[in-house]
């Protein structure tokens, strides 16, 4: 699949130029974070809550405690929404209309369920930190029986989803070109700084490579 | 009023001793970003939106299009809820269990309603450009009829509100820590990047100092 397939719940209505449905774009914007902003109705009222997600193929994967108010409530429903966005800049034009921002976001629609089976949960599991830190799930202290029990994996498979970027300079009116107005782009990035270690062993540890290579690959 | 009444929808029950319903500190948070999650319901599905947003006592201001689904959709409602959180960094634990994210995050309900009177509406866009930027409102070119007509405004009241709040290093399990395992934090931190002028005048004229004011406050 290349693309995933337009419906009245997720076609762009507002700013459709800036739209795409492509698959590979959408797995970028996704790739490149791991807070994703779940939606799911409580008491007749929608809340959006932010989440920590892994993704694997056409999946994203969640998990929290057992008791979690929000995936207990998801898996009853069956179904759910997740909206990730990454702000680029600030777009300062010479009118207050034309002010904008540059983003990348996501919407995704699809259905949710509970991955149980043993091998199954502890992959997921691997997925969703190999997705926020590659080579993190190798080094650290296995699970145990009663933190794995404790430990409730959603799986969602994307079944509609659509993205929006704006990635240009300022639109202002074509006359206003001549107003004495500073007009630009401040970039905003989401960036790391570098690791701090805990207090006893890792303050007399090298830094391991993987979050070495999460800070270079994410500082400024 | 110093703290949000606490009720079945705003409690927070996981993680409980990191809420707060503290309205300045619930407020500090909102004033820290601009991006918010609006949640709603359409075609009996919670989806959640990212909008800019500006703070002005308890109330939050948004604006769109006229034809903005889903701010006619809120208004249609009466009801809506909003979502703000800043990620502050990766905690990296001995065991998977225990890996965690610092993080700001604030829920708010309450009731959405349009601003139509002509003062109020030009009131309430300059309070949320002035959220976003202080100082950008005054020089730039005047908001048309026809900009200010195309223009929805909506104000949502605060009712009820909760933060959730980490921001402690690594909580591993107490036999965990004699394990050869690097643990530590990895600070994450939203920056803005140095002003980029528009194409034309803006490049030769100073780079006006709210705009600097901004990069300064912002930079890494």
């Amino acid at each position: 699949m290349k693309a995933y397939e337009k419906s009245k719940l997720n076609t762009v209505k507002r700013g459709a130029n800036r739209a795409t449905y492509d698959v590979e774009k959408i797995n970028n914007i996704l790739d490149a974070g791991f807070i994703g902003y779940v939606s799911y109705t409580y008491q007749g009222k929608a809340i959006a809550i932010p989440m920590a997600y892994g993704r694997r193929d056409n999946t994203i994967i969640l998990h929290g405690s057992n008791a979690n108010r929000m995936l207990t409530s998801l898996l009853a429903v069956k179904e759910m929404s997740m909206t990730v966005m990454h702000l680029d800049a600030l777009v300062m034009a010479r009118s207050g209309f034309h002010h904008s921002v540059n983003y990348r976001s996501v919407t995704l629609f699809g259905t949710a369920k509970k991955i149980e089976e043993t091998t199954d949960k502890n992959t997921a599991l691997l997925c969703f930190m190999e997705h926020i830190m590659k080579g993190r799930w190798d080094g650290i202290r296995e699970m145990s029986q009663q933190e794995f029990d404790r430990t409730l994996v959603v799986e969602m498979t994307i079944e509609k989803a659509s993205a929006k970027i704006r990635d240009v300079g300022v639109a202002d009116e074509p006359e206003d070109y001549e107003l004495d107005v500073w007009a630009g782009l401040i970039p905003i990035k989401q960036i790391a700084e570098y690791p701090i270690a805990d207090k006893g062993k890792p303050e007399n540890m090298e830094i391991p490579e993987h979050i070495l290579d999460y800070y270079e690959q994410n500082k400024k």
